[in-house]
């Protein structure tokens, strides 16, 4: 009988973040593709275009005029998934199959840059130290709002990501409960921390050091690596190498060792197909229910959609639906892909 | 204070089957969206494609020739996902951040047609029942193959749910573990059925059929409705009325009666938008393990992407990813939608 190795046979990998399964079939990257083919967006973008409702001194759908902003600029979002009004409500705690609850909440858009056409990886560091900065001034404002207790930062980018509009932006959606995902990973970190003291995450990355595999990037502070789990093809998470568990935790050398690890990795994005490489990314952090919880890592997830080429997706439809979450190329191959991209913009090469 | 409306406030909604929840903001449907528009593929299809490696008589990517079959047609999935081939390998039970395991199994391709451009909605009756005996002769003959205990049976339908051919067609997923998505339902199924001594959907589908405000569709042996904690805008699921784990456990009427609403359900689907509507659909069903399990219901999913036309979808991503599933149109309101959609297919209505 062949003995099992991981860089051919389908498997199934655990993520004890999530308590989820992925399944792996490294020999499936071959599959030719006849498939749907994503469009990719002209990179000639106007720096400043009169149409955007993000772009400085523009009007916005709800009639409000943008400042002419210069660094990063916060706004209400005009069509908010949630809302702050308090509603009355008596639950029915026997209720078992009609279960629901009013969610209130404060979302926010973020738009990173004044200039319509810059990204994160063309940005420079100290901008993005700004976005920085202006994150942790959101999760502190919104975090003390009586009835936020989770503060969820995040970024769709590129219009296969359901992003309506190019202008470099992120968004926050703050709300009383914790999000589904947020408290499948507490849950799994609380168990972790009871059982063993000590941070599940942290424990991970200096394995994850010691093994040296799956890393792409690190500096001092931070390390960006394509987790052992992943399910997205080139999936990343960004690390701090000290155990915190929020982004107000930084130090300033922190600021800039994170701000020059995400121009990086998404320097790296862009280089890989040559092309504005789209993802969703969030910060998954400690909860702002005014509890302590040792328990909690700082860290970014990267969920990039593209699978082969600039226009090539990775579909989860169907058994990823039904069954669970599938990848072809090994999330081994996958770092080193990303590892061996140069840390210089595309664009910018001579 | 505004007392809770579940139509119109922003709300959380609990899903007993996975034991998670879904944001619904009903409000937020009045969102205008200047976001990516699919493609729509045109409808002429040929009966017959010469280029189509599904279609009767034509060569395969691996060189085999299809027979010129005339109901529905099974093969080897020639990129399967999982292979056959037993693999030698020794757990390391202490393992937590690297837990790898191989997953044995065997993936199949159904033919629901030899005609090219037949999709569901289209064909009759009888040949939906034929594609339901083939389901039945593959659960059966899978299920007992020694090692395989579970039988994943789904269809991607459309190129925005990753088909690569519009050939009818679907999957089969056989393999020795049980998935992600299914062993969450197990759980759940099976805490109800513990502490009720009944099953958790035959007890939904009594309260659904009571209230009446989200069935789609019903005949004397199958119910389609939109889950209360459907995440996908038209989502919907079908449910036996009738107490049963398996697909192999239908009577004859009962084979009858389910292709029949599978033929309109996905006929209103087209009608919704006249569009030949994309989705990932699949079945789930009892384990192949040779226990017995009075805690499974047979029934099906449907997850289309559609949000608001023939080519606005909706995207499950940043948010959705990072934190829980957000949907804005209400299940109630998506479920009215449907069942006022005619039961004609929108391409034969003179
Ligand atoms: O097997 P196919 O049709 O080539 O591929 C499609 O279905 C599979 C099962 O849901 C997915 O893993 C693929 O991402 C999708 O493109
Ligand atoms: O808020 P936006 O950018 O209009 O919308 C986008 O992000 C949201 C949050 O991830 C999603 O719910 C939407 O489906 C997506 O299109």
């Amino acid at each position: 009988m062949k003995n099992f190795d991981i860089n051919e046979d389908p498997h199934r990998r655990y993520n004890p973040l999530i308590n989820e399964w992925v399944l792996v079939s490294p020999h499936r990257s071959k599959r030719p593709w006849q498939g749907q083919n994503e469009t990719v967006t002209s990179d000639a973008l106007p720096e400043y275009d009169p149409t955007c409702y993000l772009c400085p001194g523009n009007v916005r759908a709800n009639g409000e005029v943008n400042p002419t902003y210069e660094n990063a600029f916060v706004f209400e979002n005009d069509f908010a998934a949630l809302k702050q009004e308090e509603i009355a409500f008596e639950e029915n705690k026997n209720e078992t199959f009609f279960k629901a609850q009013p969610e209130r909440g404060i979302s926010r858009v973020v738009c990173f840059s004044p200039k319509h056409n810059l990204t994160l990886p063309e940005m420079p560091v100290v901008a993005i130290e700004d976005i920085i900065r202006t994150w942790q001034k959101e999760y502190t404002d919104l975090g003390n709002v009586d009835y936020i207790n989770h503060v969820q930062i995040f970024e769709n980018k590129g219009s296969v990501m359901g992003c309506s509009n190019p202008h470099p932006h992120g968004q926050i959606w703050a709300q009383s409960s914790l999000p589904t995902e947020v408290e499948k990973t507490q849950n799994n970190l609380k168990a972790y921390y009871d059982k063993h003291q000590s941070n599940l995450l942290q424990d991970y990355l200096k394995e994850e050091l010691k093994l040296n595999e799956r890393i792409v990037s690190e500096n001092d502070y931070f390390v960006a690596l394509v987790p052992f789990w992943a399910i997205w093809p080139y999936e990343t998470m960004v690390i701090s190498k000290r155990h915190f568990g929020k982004i107000t935790d930084f130090t300033e050398a922190e600021t800039t060792a994170f701000a020059t690890i995400l121009k990086q990795l998404t320097t790296k994005y862009d280089n890989l197909f040559e092309t504005s490489f789209p993802y969703s990314s969030g910060i998954h952090q400690s909860p702002t229910d005014g509890e302590s919880h040792p328990e909690w890592q700082f860290h970014m997830h990267f969920y990039p959609p593209l699978l082969r080429s600039a226009t090539v997706k990775k579909f989860m439809v169907g058994y990823e639906m039904m069954g669970e979450s599938q990848r072809d190329i090994t999330p081994e191959k996958s770092a080193s892909i990303l590892k061996e991209q140069s840390e210089v913009h595309y664009k910018n090469k001579s």
